[in-house]
């Protein structure tokens, strides 16, 4: 019991992208069981850096767009204008339309994005600070989870980058695991 | 003097993304005096992040490209085939074109790029572990710079983060101050 306990607690400390690589990486033999990719707008390029920062990342995952800007997610990442203009950047229907964006631009079986507003600015009295919106896209479809994170900036987006690669990990092990 | 050197001091000891930002912030006013864009291999999103770590950066930020793997260098930043295959993905001409195609894709005025071997898999005998190439691309052309990071894999992919976003702050400059 003890021993068991104390391997699940092991398991849940190892970073998210460290678990992903475990489960993908080829050492350097392709083709990969499947490859990944990133749409990130409010961690600006965080999650991909995460996932990077493993060594062996480059046998699964191909890469990311950072689509800052409202003209970067029409046009890299095929979010519609109508979603844009009704919805706004910040909603489920962005995020799941920027991780299908990222599938299909990035050549991807997988792909997580973000959305939110990470302040101090941006905050709108249906949108406040902290307000983020993740999506993961799999062959199988697309699903979206609100999230609502206190804290200052970095906080925020440190908290958005860890629930991003938490997805992803489990799109990842239901993919392999059929 | 003295206060003279202290602020100089202050001036290096902030972060090039501070630097940038206090160049290019507008308070939410557009448009922007430029906008920038980036295109990460090696650095694997670093260089977006700590571009967005600053509140403000959607100002003059449109987003970036981490370009992982080769497809991803061809489809969405341009990168011939032909350099990829006769000068590799880790050259001066791939970070140049990984630069021209940021600037491009993004619709940016100036896009930093990274590609490099940051270890501890990949490298040649031509081309070691801590070999980085980067770019920058402006309205008046594009240039690259080679260096040689000493240290283990995130050593090597901040320092080239470090360096791109001073050539970046570099280039600003001499836009703005024509």
């Amino acid at each position: 019991m003890d021993d068991q306990r104390t391997d699940a607690l092991a398991a849940n400390e190892t970073p998210a992208e460290r678990r992903i690589n475990a489960i993908l990486a080829t050492n350097g033999e392709r083709p990969a069981t499947l490859m990944l990719a990133t749409a990130e707008s409010c961690t600006g390029g965080g999650v991909a850096a995460r996932l990077t920062a493993v060594a062996g990342a480059s046998d699964y995952f191909q890469g990311g767009i950072v689509a800052y800007s409202n003209e970067a997610k029409a046009k890299l990442l095929g979010v519609s204008r109508e979603t844009l203009a009704t919805r706004g950047a910040v909603s489920a229907e962005c995020a799941r339309e920027m991780a299908e964006g990222a599938r299909h631009a990035l050549d991807a079986a997988i792909a997580v994005s973000t959305t939110g507003i990470a302040g101090p600015g941006g905050a709108t009295a249906r949108k406040p600070v902290g307000l983020v919106y993740i999506a993961v896209a799999t062959p199988e479809g697309v699903q979206a989870e609100e999230f609502h994170f206190p804290g200052g900036r970095a906080v925020i987006t440190d908290a958005a980058a860890e629930a991003a690669l938490l997805m992803l990990l489990r799109a990842v092990e239901g993919y392999v695991n059929g």
